[in-house]
């Protein structure tokens, strides 16, 4: 797996024309008391090389080092390093920038922590107004058509970290009972955003139970994560790879 | 129904700590040969004012102008007026924070234009971490269990428009083949954000076919969004009502 | 009249070359006990409305829907909806750069609002250094010979809203003595700017009494400030249209 | 004349509760081929100490040195040394925080160059808002009841300059004939701001004719500037120096 | 060694008050034709983990992810991967911000790419304007009374890559002759800084010859910048956790 | 010595290819209880101006007006005019912008005080990526091989100023002891860079005790360091006249 960090310039510079750049991204933030605080930035990692693996250099991918740490200021009452908005905004638009300077024509941004969400899908729409490429952006939790609410260091990701970090994972605790529930729990309405003051501090660090994690869930779950992320790639290839060569010159 | 542009300060301030502020937003773009570029601002006027008339002021709502101009950068070769994301950020953080300094503690932003969608919803996260607000954001045809891809300009829109300003829908034109099909027509996998460069332009204007919108389809289309989005309100004003009261100083 | 938020945008990129297009800019702020929060955006429209009508179509201008928020920070403390001085500066210059993005060469900013006045004046020359265009802003209370004093929420605008909402004015109360009086009623020396912390909290919510406002009164004074408007369009369009003809390509 | 720059810090900090703050800004730009680049700086200075001398320290004033850059991008074309709006707007602001901070109270900004003219009074009302303090800005050559255009570079800039700095003030040449004549030369309507790209350098380096000033009238028109600031620093003073008292801990 | 990301929020939050807390900064940029890209931030990291592990937990650290990515404009001819001043700025006040508000009060950021080094002093510099913590920085090349001067891509990186990665160097080729040579490779006079557009791609890759670097002499260069890097961070310890108890309050 | 605040814009234009543009900053901040305020900048210019009348005109600089102020956070507590870092960086970079389009190939800054050292290179790097320029800086106190630490209101600085302005310099107090010493005064490590919060309010106003300076020893330093930037202003000249002629339209 080709990866950046270890590739001289030239090889670098020498795959940009064909092969899709992926970046990684995470965050260092509260996960309850029992995963660490680089949950998201590792489960991006291992889903990410999970799939490349799958893949076997087909399509080719330049895989970036991992951004360590991304948007989590609803985090910061409980040790949370934390990138504003904006920042992650100028890190992403900057990354993107130069990638299209180096001359990759397709980019890839594959996240791990919800918080970055909405600020990665900007990202790639704005860059893509600038230059002519093609870019792509997820969510690994949220990829494919069984993607399910992963929740907040609950089931989902201590089975997920069950599976990639085993020795990172300390004894969940159960959840304590919060009244009124904290609304990301109870969303009112489907399709409504609604963000309340202070409702991370007031419902604890997690968003249901992690006590029903296991290793067994955890494996099926993370290959599932994998397989999702792997087709992901495959689809963008598929999409641009083409698409792209018959376009060129137009755009 | 309240409209803030018609009531004196003294009747907005002493709304502001029950009532919730409801913000409209929209874009002034390109809507194909047949749509007039505001389609996306009158229709979600159309929808809360609908919605409103409905709710008979329970629960109750002071309803700001609407903001007529959005994020529409993909649409600035055929006459968009857009602002940059930077600068819608900025306008909704400055409405949001000028509410909260005159004591509204819940606001509504309803959008009308898919391009907005993101900096909204990241506007009412950024600004719930700043004060006491429960803060809520929707777009009108992405709310409920029921709601479809709208598309832009194809016979979603139109329908509306034929149902809230028929006097504005003029003669729609058969969609134009283009080869490959734009990537927001087909897009490569569940979950993935993928973006290419000069895709509107190369598309032409609209994302699916508006000859088949029809008056009857129209009005039946309309009154879902008025349901969903009043249902919505309701929503909002249980989920933060009570929960405001029983949470008061705890925050 | 055409507006643009009625046009395609086929219409819209047809008038661009010769047509002049016209941004009426306003405010939500508190104006007194009698008068409504969008009084500055509802007389700048109005005002404008009757010029439109008055010019007949010659020149051709382009009306764009109101901004209906301004620069208010000194009405913070009674219920304003104010954008920072940033984001309006960013909003007009996007405003300006979109327009001129789709071809229009003349653009003309009308101001109902005091506070908006530099903001303005400054976003046009800084925009007509960036791109070949001629820019016009004023604000309508301040144009020809015949300009008076305007105040805020006294016998000038209560004048003009009898004439253009007389359904939104309610009854003037006799405006409170506040000694020493406020900067702004007695400006210590002509051509000085003096802006003294918490001035207008201090000093109530107008500059003058409102109760010697009658509906004949501001009948002229509202046709005065319509006719001055359409005269300055007239002039625009004259220094401007054909100059710009003979000059096209020396820039 | 207490200047800050020969002050110790003690003595500053003592003056700052009592004494008028005074900060000086020009500009270095073209002045046609007769005028020096940093000629508006240079009468801001000239103005400012013939005021303070005649003054002779009731009230007392701190002199602070002159910001001698400002805001003239549309002097680029010729040599200009020129700060952004954003920039000089952030020197302002900078200035007088730190100012507030150190104590003062009372600040005023004498400004010698009409393309700062905006942004300073922009930069005093939005400190203001701030905090408690009262802050004053003029342009000098448009103080007092007689002031009269001054132009650019012509008649009345090479006279004050003739009275000021007779030294620096080469021989003036007649001035081209440009067709059509640049805007600012015959302002389309009273209260209209029109800016047209490239009219600086169409129009050549001035606004006027500079032939006729002499040595006797610059003396009298600079006789005349200078009285009127040190008027109007009266006047700032007697408006703000009791009234400041009798508010004290109101605001 | 307490790695953040492999820790707990609870075991970071109650290590803050006592421990250090250290941040890696690196870049992603061409080091010649037979180092990796990633060389600068793997070389601070492996000084890093070697100061830490000499250190045995006294005083106790604990160590951030690195920051992949840092300022390299100067090399986005040759496919660095660069964040821009502004951006390197803000991601270093966000982290020194979010480990503030956990409770850290020291903090030590350790860089390993000369384009960081002014810009990670004066982040540190701001910050501690901020809040009352003891903050320090260094590049990990020139710390210590023998530090010599890097350069780039020469004999010292490359040695300490053979030292550190033997498996990423790939074989030097020897350095092309520039005429005139590199301003960074002649400086003209001790202490003046001279940038010159385009030198980096004029002069290759590197500032001076790698063939001589050897494994042997990269052994013994490594040991001495873990010794510093140590005896730096005991320093560090030793100024500011005696002080700092004696003074808390009084700041 | 040609002060381009004297000369013209077609002298200033004629200049600019060939001479070196030299932009003196300084500061406004508290220089101990017998030193000004404006010691910085006083030091700065005078350091200038002896070198250039060394010089002797060859090569040929165009001096601009010093930029009184600086970046003086750490003194805010003491009656400093600072501007924000962000700030100083944008005047540099619009005052460079300004001289890169008006023609100016070589431009150097001459830096006076401490605080914007960092910022001062960094502005150059920044700007030198951006156009075909050479551009140079230097503090007038760390130029050349004898180059001591200056230290502030100490020692060094009043010798300065009893050799250029003896007026302004007052009887100097003995300098009282803090316990712990401040961290400026002793470094915990070579090459660390330690900022502790407060440090300079809890230090009082200097670093060393300046009773020990003299007129003769002032005269001797002071010699030495116009000395000294003469000859880097020779070198910058060598370094970059006769490399720019070769390389002329490579870069």
């Amino acid at each position: 797996m080709p990866e950046l960090t270890r590739m001289t310039w030239r090889e670098t510079s020498g795959a940009a024309r064909t092969a899709i750049a992926l970046l990684p991204i995470g965050s260092q933030e509260q996960h309850s008391g029992h995963l660490p605080m680089g949950t998201d930035t590792m489960l991006a990692e291992a889903v990410v090389d999970g799939a490349l693996a799958g893949l076997g250099g087909d399509p080719q991918v330049v895989r970036l080092p991992a951004l360590p740490f991304g948007h989590s200021p609803h985090h910061l009452f409980a040790a949370a390093v934390s990138l504003r908005a904006a920042t992650l905004q100028a890190v992403l638009d900057d990354v993107l920038d130069s990638l299209a300077t180096t001359g990759f024509r397709r980019v890839l941004i594959v996240n791990g922590h919800g918080g970055n969400d909405e600020i990665m899908r900007l990202a790639v729409k704005q860059y893509s107004l600038r230059a002519d490429v093609a870019l792509a952006a997820c969510s690994y939790f949220s990829l494919g058509t069984d993607a399910a609410t992963p929740g907040h260091a609950g089931m989902f990701e201590t089975s997920l970290m069950l599976a990639a970090h085993p020795d990172l994972v300390r004894e969940p605790a159960p959840r304590p009972e919060v009244t009124p529930p904290p609304l990301f729990a109870e969303p009112p309405y489907p399709g409504l955003t609604v963000e309340r003051h202070g409702e991370w501090a007031r419902a604890g660090g997690s968003t249901d139970d992690a006590t029903e994690a296991s290793t067994a869930g955890g494996a099926e779950l993370f290959g599932r994560r994998v397989s999702a992320l792997a087709d992901a790639i495959r689809a963008f290839d598929r999409a641009t790879r083409e698409s792209h060569a018959h376009l060129e010159g137009t755009a």
